[in-house]
């Protein structure tokens, strides 16, 4: 007997995956976790209905979120993760041997639970002692913490929900406190071909700007996220990702997704996204 | 009650589209042509099961075809399209003054009556008088003209089927013959995200190397494909659209996808694709 599930937008079109086993279920204080196991994506984390982590994919998503900033950076010693909780964004930051400590603020101690024991090649970085894992919400943290951060990666789940907090003008501006001169803000904006999505998008941007003047939009296609289309926002007070040289001293060798001339060509936007940019 | 029409592949993952109305059936001489009304994208044509044309987003497949090629030539006059019956890779051409003839070889004229019938915003170039359609085996056409083209546009199905010549080395040689010495020859090469098309790639680039020397990958994004990430092959003789000035004397104002920074990302490929190129 075959057994599917399918995720849907807006009850008009959807992603169906054909699924071995549901291997766990769980409601969390905030959110419904479940695990498949997947004929063709592997292992599959499903928080609210909506796929959040796929064995075969996550590189695509982790990648983008790490790299295309980090390469930036001169020499990036503090990171700072909100969400984050499957280890994927923690993992990909690790692989920089500058990088002294990342902090995740992860809300959900049941998603890095669930992680830990479903998805070990995503969770690999729990006992590197550079992570430090406070179970805490991550608006409350950024607006009491007194340290500074080369990076900050809002790595959280989808506006809508628990994360509704972390794409607000006062959380940016407290993500923007905590931001070394030089710093980046890494968050994402969802698809641009979905009509919500795209006033997302507009509305990061602007708040961003607020705090953060320079914002560009860039590009990665991740298959199991709506669209397969998915967009993130980098930000920062003088940076230019498309004309700016690459700073990193360390490029890592295994990323199956990241390379320099990649980073620039996802900053090139199709003409539909680039009127959604304010 | 809700319909919803699913596109599987390989019975393990699948794309599912709320249906309104299912608009038109016909199994022709060569394959099975349906039409949908859905919810979300419009008008869709399906072909043997499998999602040819959404009216949503089909503007992001016609202008990557056309615009990535015709922006490298100075003054293309002739444009030669193998399959393309819906119209859309010819509207694209046709926004250029400049052409003076395209050449359209479908071997299914049902795809056009449906096209015509059915999706008139992309079937709006059938009465321009620099369009000449043929209903006729493009494999054969190319073997016996002797006009020179300066773009061959290869807008066939998929591999697997009446289209499966129009992959092989002997017609790959045959386009070659009756392009001009600056001409470029575009063809599709599916989704880099599953193996079976992986194979696909490399060996169409490997099979256009032995007649156009140079070739190149690039990308697009179009939701209704398969995992939302589609490939296309770039040859011609001498061309690197990499590094290469832009030729065209016209850009169309009114592209939904393409713009000159756009094409050079389209070329920046991910390191698991790279990895394919021969």
């Amino acid at each position: 007997m075959d057994f599917w599930y399918t995720e849907k937008i807006d009850n008009s079109v959807g992603l169906t995956l054909k699924v071995k086993e549901h291997l766990f279920h769980k409601q969390s204080v905030f959110q419904t976790i479940d695990v498949l196991e997947t004929v063709f994506y592997g292992r599959v984390m499903v928080i609210d209905g909506m796929v959040m982590l796929t064995e075969k994919d996550e590189f695509v998503y982790h990648e983008l979120l790490t790299h295309i900033p980090l390469q930036f950076l001169d020499s990036p010693e503090r990171v700072l993760i909100i969400g984050g909780g499957d280890g994927g964004t923690a993992r990909e930051t690790l692989k920089y041997p500058g990088v002294k400590e990342v902090v995740m603020v992860e809300i959900d101690g049941s998603v890095i639970e669930a992680a830990k024991t479903f998805f070990p090649s995503t969770a690999c970085s729990f006992q590197d002692p550079r992570l430090r894992v406070l179970v805490n919400d991550g608006a409350a943290f950024v607006k009491q913490d007194e340290e500074a951060f080369d990076l900050v990666i809002i790595d959280s789940t989808d506006p809508i929900g628990p994360a509704e907090v972390l794409y607000s003008e006062e959380f940016y501006a407290a993500c923007s406190r905590i931001l070394k001169s030089h710093g980046i803000l890494i968050t994402h904006t969802e698809s641009p071909f979905h009509h919500r999505y795209r006033d997302t998008i507009s509305l990061v941007h602007r708040r961003l700007r607020t705090v953060l003047p320079k914002t560009f939009a860039y590009l990665g296609s991740i298959p199991t996220y709506p669209f397969g289309l998915f967009s993130f926002a980098f930000a920062s007070r003088r940076l230019n990702p498309i004309t700016d040289p690459f700073l990193a001293k360390h490029l890592p060798t295994d990323l199956k997704y990241y390379n320099r001339e990649l980073a620039r060509g996802a900053f090139a936007l199709p003409n539909f996204m680039k009127h959604l940019m304010p």
